[in-house]
């Protein structure tokens, strides 16, 4: 069952619904490039079928392991960049208590991550906090020898050894890895580290239903079983046999690209809670990187409200009218909150005491929806029941699949991201790599 | 003396440094109109000349109180929104740990933020957690009535009596507002609150320089006068008598303006520094509420490099080219930490061996911007010596009055929010806030 609501009607105003609808057989014909895997970049569309695919063995696997790890530590240190941090840490966040950090009374051990910069700070810092932790480390890396990772894991593995001893921190490393090649396999394998596996055809930013995301949501704390749930059964709600119009991901993708052509450059990704901040960031990946390229793409933005409306929000209502938003919303907090009522009343709120908090949250939601509407932005919205395993399971297969036939539509491969070698030629060069000694001689001319 | 370094000369293969300087005029002109108070919004140049006449008896008496706080409680709830809350969190941020929040033998108390949002979870959790801690309010509202902080200063002063007593939660509280009007006047003079007064002719992105931002920033633990001395620093430096070409503000301001007349319309900030991630958000308040108006305005974008390089990296070298890139470096981290070397070498990375963390993410940054302006994008460097309280000043007020010039550069009044009433109005009415009847019957019509 889908748990998702799409509402485009909000963008009629700006693309008439008939004009969306001409992508319907564009939208089709995408989605069965998906399927039958003829479209560019078939070798990386693994991620399509592992919802409902997903072996049980596996599951329980990273159960187990999960659970052992939060019985033996207090801390673990998830080293990776890219999809291998992003979405990690997108669900972590946001099943997480805003203020989790301060409690440290509870049970689940906490998650930091680290490899995802190369801040002499960062990971000074970090040690310092880790001298006095009984910490793991799950370090994720298809090569092993991505620089920002790499780099990272060195520093915390001779950290580690030092501090447990070297058979000790064995015990306490998780790779999660290529099957068979690569550098961190080879030294998983004879370090002996407890492994997993990223799939062959996966790349980074589809990774989350993957070991790469699974692992270290297993060791938050969460439930894995739920999230895979959630996205095997909106893998069966945007399936080619669902017709465009109940297909949430074909009118998504649709109307995006249909923006898009009309001149809206830049999507904003609107949330009403402060969960889902790392959600968005996730998001920004997916998309940034899987249509950014041939010098096309809708640039992805991302915006928390209600506290972005007192920043961003002019810039929304009366700015530039080349954006439109996409508001992520979500029906019911966990918590449950009253107004309560003041006998002065000086700061004039008593006419909303006895609501909830919510409901004053959800009136300035739909207060921005139609303020923005009317200033010209047009407005996407999806909603969630709440902020669950499962839910975001739905969310995370939904945003997946409609970037791959938003990708066919916009006609780019929605899979490669060759751009991201630009910097790390020049910065190979730059450190004299071996190998690069060409280029070091080229760059160390121009500057 | 002027710390900050900025190099726009990788923009000039896009628009000819010729073409820049034409605006020195225009950008001569925009910068008296702000010393001589003649241009539109020039009821909201308080902030012009403060770093350079801020009285002592006002730092002596916000230093006083945050010494006073800091021995008595060991936790602050800052209660603001917009630029009651950015400018303080970017400045705690940037001179914080990365890991402050698990460092809970420090002596500063930790500071947390609330009314910059309305989030049932966000509320309800953080009460939570103040369950058990020795807590002070500062409350950040000009009028004491914008909803959001009004709110939470409702719930959290609720809480603190019921916790503490009424007599004693009086003595916790700080209230930062108007010196005659509003709410939260009222209820500060009835309530005998310690107070800090907000200026009547300074706009809430361009307050952290005053009470607002720095009594946060004190109670944090952090130097005051130097981050009011650096900004008096920068303000000699961008004042009308310093020539065009020696002017960073002007220079910024007409670069960027020429850039946005090219059809580049996003700025994205960038750093490669985690603890300048807060920056970014003030920044983005700075200049989309001053230039997003009138159907004008580039869009402020931002990303943390290296993370970002794997995520938006690929669209920022290869998407639309619609945008720029402008870099805050860091020139010396505060920490020193050398890269070991590794006998086995599995991640080859002993080529890095013996060289500074540092050393590697400054190859990145250079790489970075080579392999950037190569795709097609222009970027502006901003550098400072070291993240301190000294260079956050001079930074802050670069961006400020820099800001001044490039709205008026872009023919809108840099000073004033209309677009921000839109949301609440809407959001009044579907309340059915007294007063706001004609508008709830006209919004209830609609949906």
């Amino acid at each position: 069952m889908n748990h998702i609501k799409l509402d485009i009607s909000k963008v009629y105003g700006f693309v008439p619904e008939a004009e969306i609808n001409k992508s319907e057989s564009a939208a089709n014909v995408a989605l069965k490039k998906l399927y039958n895997k003829s479209g560019e970049g078939n070798d990386f569309l693994g991620w399509l079928d592992l919802p409902s695919k997903f072996p049980e063995s596996l599951i329980s696997d990273i159960e187990k392991t999960a659970a052992k790890l939060r019985s033996e530590i207090d801390l673990l240190v998830v080293v990776g960049i890219g999809g291998s941090y992003l979405g990690a840490k997108a669900i972590i966040d946001a099943l997480s208590n805003n203020f989790a950090w301060m409690k440290t009374e509870t049970a689940a051990p906490q998650i930091v991550f680290a490899g995802q910069n190369i801040g002499e700070d960062y990971i000074s810092e970090l040690l310092e906090v880790l001298d006095k932790k009984n910490y793991g480390i799950a370090v994720i890396s298809k090569s092993g020898t991505t620089t920002e990772p790499a780099l990272a894991f060195r520093i915390l593995k001779n950290h580690l050894e030092k501090k447990v001893g070297k058979e000790n921190a064995k015990k306490k490393i998780i790779a999660i890895t290529d099957h068979s090649k690569g550098a961190l396999r080879k030294m998983a394998d004879i370090e002996g580290y407890k492994t997993f596996i990223i799939p062959d055809d996966t790349g980074g930013r589809f990774s989350v239903l993957t070991p790469v995301g699974l692992l270290p949501i297993a060791v938050a704390g969460f439930n894995i079983r739920e999230f895979i749930k959630g996205a095997a059964e909106m893998e069966k709600s945007t399936s080619p046999e669902i017709p465009f119009s109940d297909n949430p991901a074909s009118l998504y993708a649709a109307t995006r690209n249909a923006l898009y052509n009309k001149g809206k450059k830049i999507e904003i990704l609107a949330n009403f809670n402060s969960k889902l901040i790392y959600f968005s960031e996730w998001w920004k990946q997916l998309y940034g990187e899987s249509e950014g390229k041939d010098g096309k793409g809708i640039y992805p933005a991302s915006v928390n409200f209600t506290a972005d409306l007192h920043s961003m929000g002019q810039y929304i209502q009366d700015g530039e009218r080349h954006i439109f938003e996409t508001v992520i919303s979500v029906e019911k907090p966990a918590s449950k909150f009253i107004i309560p009522k003041d006998n002065d009343d000086f700061d004039q709120l008593n006419y909303i005491a006895g609501k909830r908090v919510d409901e004053v949250n959800k009136m300035a939601e739909l207060g921005t929806m139609l303020a923005h509407v009317d200033g010209g932005v047009p407005n996407i919205r999806i909603s969630i029941d709440t902020i669950s395993e499962f839910n975001l399971g739905q969310l995370v297969y939904f945003f997946e699949i409609a970037c791959g036939i938003s990708g066919y539509l916009l006609k780019v491969n929605p899979f490669n991201q060759p751009g991201v070698e630009a910097y790390k030629t020049n910065m190979f060069a730059l450190l004299e790599k071996p190998g690069f000694e060409e280029e070091t001689k080229k760059i160390k001319s121009r500057i």
